[in-house]
């Protein structure tokens, strides 16, 4: 009992979703595969298909569709695929026609802009030259908040395009508990004395690093039929189909954190891998929002690939792989080595303790930029002084300071609090898994993975984004996001008298 | 003193070429990087890519402006960039929307679903697997002829397509010259005995036939800042934008083939990478026809890549790749076996003399496909029968005679002829360079290909779709479209009393 409108309302957004799913493509190649000589004649394809879409997107017939919908919309159960495509539709509907297209292609341009000059802001640490391009993001952001209803927070309004519903006041409680967690934990540890880390940081032959990624990664479940990895300098993840997961990592030959890159890319992949067949090419059908996007890179990297039973089964492997680097150190040293906690300037390479200071940072200071209380021209000096206070160590330069990330640069405000809710979520997830699996480090031991992939999968990555971020949180956990798991997470791992 | 309406048309058309980019990289991922799992998703987005290139190029807007167009056409300069981007978008106006909508939807689901059975049939040798496919394109061909105002042939309408203007009469007039020239001459090979080339049939490393391609096609001016070349079956060369040349091989183990199909390639390349910079992104901004294209394939293969000279230089560097294979064959003796004519089954490995044969064989069987003078269930039997008369050999099976090209099943109906067009029109060019540079042979012997490559460049690829082919032809040699250079060069390179 379809409704042809409904029908209809399909079509059009799978034409919307082809075209999306085509531009994916276009900037997955640019990064990955493109001679550098195509740049300028991508960036015109680039535009082109991107507007198309979201003029299509916009289009009033899709307005008048969901207005005739309703009725259908209200007889169709709340957990159907028609009643959440239209109502996920709706939501990103109303949103995407509040913003002018004028005002959309001046966003666009001037993240494009500013991102080419955050390159040699960065290589040069010049925060003068990137300052002006920040001021018009900035600048651009107000008129995009001025779209929308008021909002209890200007920051709302941003913080709603990366983590839907979520509010900036609810974000600000989940970050002072961390913080008021975090900082003395992470004091504890440094008392307790260094953790002797030097092997990581070795020679490694980018080959054998290569091969080992993969063997983890076919554990995991990845299969050469819908996946791919590739070499970029900055890692990342991205799906330009359904049955076509592709990742990128960074193979470094000084270090083995691309391994952790790739598996950490791997959670964003297989979330996206994992959506139900039913909703795949529709508006449904991709991860819900960053912060539970997150929350299972996070789970892919840390909890699974920093865990002592995944070690279990492939440090053997590892030595065998790198005998020189690794034949005399024992399995307990490489696991306090990868889990080392230990202040730094840089976020990436942050350890699980100390990353959420470099959020909650960014997470201020982008609200105080927003609401006018601080001024671009004094962001390096605000930074500096805010890095010695949480984590203690002294900025040399704005590369390694403030023009460390390019999100600012893209534009991204509002974009960096989902990667530390996507810490406190993977670990609500991750003991509502173990209440089901009660053997999973066993499993992990064995080098099993598959029975944990698969659980993730029925319980969160089928839903894709049927449901609110919120709604999805509670139907996995049967509660409401909560920093308590996660902390406690943290201490029992990590605190002195845990190791 | 520019027509705000012609920017307009521009507008519209750089949108069109855009899409069509887009289309392209789609493509050319599905063949060399998407995970086969992509495969249903990939298709969608190219179905909806493609439609909306058609839908904005048919746009009557585009028509219009066309019309409003006619006054400032006829005062620009004919050769000017401005009237040949009106006129030759006005010719491929005129032809596309000749066709409905709902047949080039037709036209092309019919291509695809039939070159996906023409794969299993292939492998079967199974032709009436492919049958009932290769009727509906046939079936097809002829409602789309109808679409246009009768020509002198059915086949005439099809072969514009590949050709622009030339008429299958002054095909059939060319081809009755070679066939007359070239059997005889086959003969006279044939009756001299047999030449050695058992050497290039042995085992030869896959990454050193990489490296040592590769060094040949930096010769002939590959760069990594606008060319990248990967390996895939069935070699092919497309370009996803400006500045972005993609070429592919095949690395087979047993044989150098791919070398010669590198080169191939890299001549089709040449030509997209040799347009004007200011055509570049407009519908003037690649090569005019497939003849013209094949031209320049066969330049770089054949004209240069099968030359004495060419070898001087580069056969001592593959003796020091394969030392084990050619140590003890001298240059002479290679020469001569990377020159043997010998009647064979399958095209793609013909000689340069037999290879026109297989091409004649095609054009006159698909002329009677069309003109219903032959059915396609006797197909087989025609080609069989056909084949004996001209290249004296049996086809043993269905997949080594009329199964072996993909070209039917995808459609191509009038496209083979282009092949041996191009080896008549390169001769006729490459007559025109050695006028202008005296000593092409110790350029080539001393490895230097950058003057006959840029004067290929400004005599030929330059123009890119400016001109029609003829105009083109005549521009660059002079004359018309001419097979005498053409014999007289197979003679003199590879009659008896020549070698």
């Amino acid at each position: 009992m379809t409704d042809p409108k409904f029908e209809q309302l399909q079509q059009r957004l799978a034409e919307v979703n082809n075209l999306t799913k085509a531009s994916t493509l276009l900037f997955w190649d640019q990064r990955v595969m493109m001679p550098p000589g195509g740049a300028s004649a991508r960036a015109e394809a680039i535009g082109t298909i991107s507007t198309i879409a979201q003029e299509r997107f916009v289009d009033p017939a899709i307005g008048k569709l969901l207005e005739e919908l309703r009725a259908f919309e209200e007889n169709s159960e709340y957990d159907s695929f028609e009643a959440s495509l239209i109502r996920v539709t709706r939501r990103d509907y109303e949103k995407a026609t509040r913003v002018p297209p004028e005002l959309v292609g001046d966003l666009n341009r001037a993240s494009a802009v500013a991102l080419s000059a955050w390159g040699p802001a960065k290589e040069e640490s010049n925060f003068e030259a990137l300052r002006p391009y920040l001021e018009t993001n900035l600048e651009l952001r107000h008129r995009y908040v001025e779209c929308f209803d008021p909002a209890d927070e200007t920051y709302d309004v941003l913080l709603d395009n990366y983590e839907p519903n979520m509010k900036t006041a609810d974000v600000r409680q989940i970050f002072e508990q961390l913080k008021e967690e975090l900082v003395p934990l992470m004091q504890e540890i440094g008392d307790a004395g260094d953790v002797d880390d030097s092997f990581l940081h070795q020679e490694f032959d980018q080959d054998a690093q290569r091969a080992f990624s993969l063997e983890v990664l076919r554990r995991f479940g990845y299969t050469d039929d819908e996946w791919r990895i590739d070499q970029t300098q900055h890692p990342f993840m991205t799906t330009p189909g359904h049955g076509d997961i592709r990742l990128t990592t960074n193979y470094r030959r000084d270090d083995l954190s691309s391994l952790f890159a790739t598996m950490h890319e791997f959670g964003h992949g297989v979330y996206e891998w994992g959506v139900d067949e039913s909703i795949a090419g529709t508006p449904l059908g991709s991860g819900v929002s960053l912060g539970l996007h997150e929350s299972q890179s996070r789970t892919w990297e840390n909890l699974i690939g920093r865990n002592r039973s995944f070690w279990r089964y492939f440090y053997p492997r590892l030595q065998a792989t790198f005998p020189g680097q690794f034949g005399s150190v024992d399995e307990e040293a490489f696991y306090r080595a990868v889990n080392k906690v230990h202040p730094s300037l840089i976020r990436i390479d942050a350890d699980e303790v100390t990353y959420n200071l470099h959020i909650i940072l960014r997470f201020e200071l982008e609200q105080e930029l927003i609401d006018e209380r601080l001024a671009v021209r004094d962001l390096p000096e605000a930074w500096n002084a805010r890095i010695e206070t949480y984590l203690g160590v002294e900025v040399p330069d704005d590369a390694r300071g403030v023009l460390q990330d390019m999100h600012w640069a893209g534009g991204g405000f509002g974009y960096f609090p989902t990667y530390s809710l996507g810490n406190v979520i993977s670990v609500q997830i991750w003991e509502r898994l173990k209440e089901d699996l009660d053997d999973v480090d066993e499993r992990f031991e064995r080098g099993e993975f598959d029975d944990v992939r698969e659980w993730l999968r029925d319980h969160l990555y089928r839903m894709g984004r049927k449901f609110s971020p919120q709604e999805t949180i509670e139907r996995v956990t049967g509660s409401r996001i909560d920093a308590k798991p996660y902390v406690r997470y943290l201490r029992e791992k990590l605190a002195p008298q845990a190791v």
